[in-house]
């Protein structure tokens, strides 16, 4: 059975899961903004996690990673304000001691609880406002909602959905919630995002589902080229549905995937459209090209070009910008090959300018959603990438941040 | 004898190389502005080449290359206004037609010329005023200062120099001129660059200086991370100074070497500065490398960050941007050894945060130039890259380039 959206959607939608947050204190300036939340299961949860190929890895970061191992994990606890990145042993000790404080408030282990933040690189965290936040959050079934508005930094809008299906007649859930804005580029390509779900889930499959289902979403988008030291996205499957342990190869894996899969692209593009300064979200979608990998960087490499995205801004139809990004993406390409097409219009075919009609194109160039479509005509493979203009607001936004 | 700049230096400074310019109307609006020019030397040249790695390769581009599979040439067409890119064979067509009208006014064979252009992509060059063009052109002695502002686009300045030495108890020059301004990154880092001596170069030792000299300027430069289709660096030495011939591993090549790096090094760095909107040069050494891949790599990621080029836009000292860029930029790094400098004022040691004046940083950070110095700490291995801030003008112009 299709996974179907559940009105309403969020992380706490599938059983048993229940989440709350609390205005901490830890952003400038935004008195009563919520800065610091809870997830927790009411049972053991198989846990997997993907994070930040940074070399330089925040200490909440490396800290998950450890409380991962054991591939079992049943609370998060994340923050918005600080990224607790660059500070050191002292920062290493402040995310085990987030750690610590909401195991003892749940009554969990400390290895129980995976942590989360994001923020301002290089400043410590305040413990003390830490302490007194974890222990003023009310746990709820509904608060989902609370728990998404509570990790965004930069975001215009809290980024949540859960959808359902039936799994070996059981009803099973997968909800999520995300954050981006900035330092949005593949791998990984968010700062955080947290899925939940009721079903019951083989551990190494658990893994596999969630590494397949980043690979389309949230590795296919990209705001401004960096990447954080704090980027993860951590999946919990708490099994209270019930139903047979979903394994690779059996057919309600395929199901899960794609539930899984229809989550994570959902949020994804809610990353991309609410890119810093954004107005529009960029589609890019690559066909023709050899392979999978090469359909993938020369969808990126477009999807991410600053020249490009500034044309979309000024809804410039500016095409020579998407065979330049195609050209230097990596992947194999002709440009005697190359057709390029703004929905169906067609700018470029096997290579050679097509005269178009400009009024179409910049009217195409100024819908909330602007689909590239490229075919490199030299294979099969497929895929599609997301991005956003880049406006002069993300530039004045960016140039004081700290300051 | 050590290179040492020459007042006014340009392209024709070496001696028996002439230049001319002329406005043939290629640019749009822009009335009387120089858009076409060619550079000749009264004998045949030893030349080497370097060009563009993006697979898209614009119709001149890919002639001169064939034109210098020989080692040979003697004159240089170039037009700004219109890349003649991705125009499929009829570009190719035309791109050959500059090459036999320059070379049919010089009386020279068309594989004797060398033909560039810089412009809009995917637009045919209108060949009747290409042709009119040429026709009109009046070559000096003095003329490289014409070419230099024929070459432009978006740059605010013409970017020339010429230094000289003493090789073999020859009094010999190195002129060069380049255009940047977008699409700026490596390899290569310049759309056009032309470079001239009157030396006697031997063929293989000119190619591999001019790609010595390249890997240390033209490609450490990064504006937006676009690689142009016609990116190319060009190098002519006529002979005339009548030296014995520079070949590597003789005491002459290095003083060579070091004379074409000073050229190559001001004018990379003339074109970060002039980087569309900038307002500022960015210089970032990154020491301490374990290899010099590790170096070049990592001062690069730093230089070319677009959340780094906007926060120095806006003086703010958000330093863990350059951490974040270091830890992404696929050097090997260890963040709890990493020390992070601007100018002298430590901000990061051993990967901890320091306390620093804010407004010290802030008022470095506004400097023309700014000095970010990075200390890896894991070996011996040193580079420079430069990039410049980026700013609301960058975006502006960048969203309406072709309307």
């Amino acid at each position: 059975m299709k996974a179907k959206s559940m009105p309403n959607g969020t992380i706490t939608s599938p059983q048993g899961f229940l989440a709350g947050a609390t205005y901490a204190g830890l952003k400038i300036a935004t008195d009563g903004v919520l800065d610091l939340g809870t997830l927790y299961s009411e049972v053991p949860c198989t846990a997997a996690g993907l994070f930040t190929t940074n070399k330089v890895k925040a200490a909440p970061v490396l800290l998950s990673q450890q409380h991962l191992a054991s591939g079992k994990a049943q609370a998060i606890i994340v923050n918005s304000g600080c990224a607790n990145a660059c500070t050191g042993e002292e920062g290493l000790d402040d995310a085990a001691q987030m750690a610590r404080l909401t195991a003892s408030k749940l009554g969990l282990l400390p290895d129980d609880v995976l942590v989360a933040s994001t923020g301002v690189i290089g400043t410590r965290l305040p413990m003390d406002k830490i302490d007194r936040g974890i222990e003023g959050i009310t746990l709820s079934r509904n608060g989902g909602h609370e728990l998404a508005r509570a990790i965004t930094t930069t975001d215009t809008f809290a980024k949540e959905i859960a959808v359902n299906m039936e799994i070996d007649g059981k009803q099973i859930a997968i909800g999520g919630i995300a954050k981006g804005a900035g330092m949005i580029h593949p791998n990984m390509a968010t700062l955080l995002c947290f899925l939940t779900t009721d079903a019951v889930v083989d551990t190494p499959f658990l893994h596999k589902a969630l590494q397949r289902a980043a690979d389309v979403s949230f590795n296919m988008i990209s705001i401004d080229g960096d990447t954080s030291p704090n980027d993860s996205v951590i999946l919990l499957a708490n099994g209270l549905a019930g139903n047979k342990s979903i394994q690779e190869g059996i057919s309600e894996a395929d199901a899960f995937q794609a539930g899984l899969q229809k989550v994570c692209t959902y949020l994804a593009k809610c990353i991309a459209r609410d890119g810093e300064g954004a107005t529009r979200l960029i589609e890019v979608t690559v066909e023709g090209a050899q392979s999978l990998a090469d359909a993938r960087i020369a969808a990126r490499a477009v999807a991410g070009s600053t020249l490009f995205k500034a044309a979309v801004h000024g809804s410039d139809p500016n095409w020579g910008r998407i065979v330049a990004a195609l050209g230097r993406s990596g992947a194999e390409v002709e440009a005697a090959k190359i057709d390029v097409f703004l929905d169906s219009l067609c700018l470029m075919k096997s290579g050679c300018p097509q005269s178009f009609d400009k009024e179409e194109a910049q009217a195409l160039l100024s819908k909330k959603e602007v689909p590239v479509k490229v075919n490199l005509n030299l294979g099969e493979a497929k895929a599609t990438a997301w991005g956003c203009d880049l406006s002069e607001e993300y530039v004045t936004f960016n140039s004081a941040y700290t300051t």
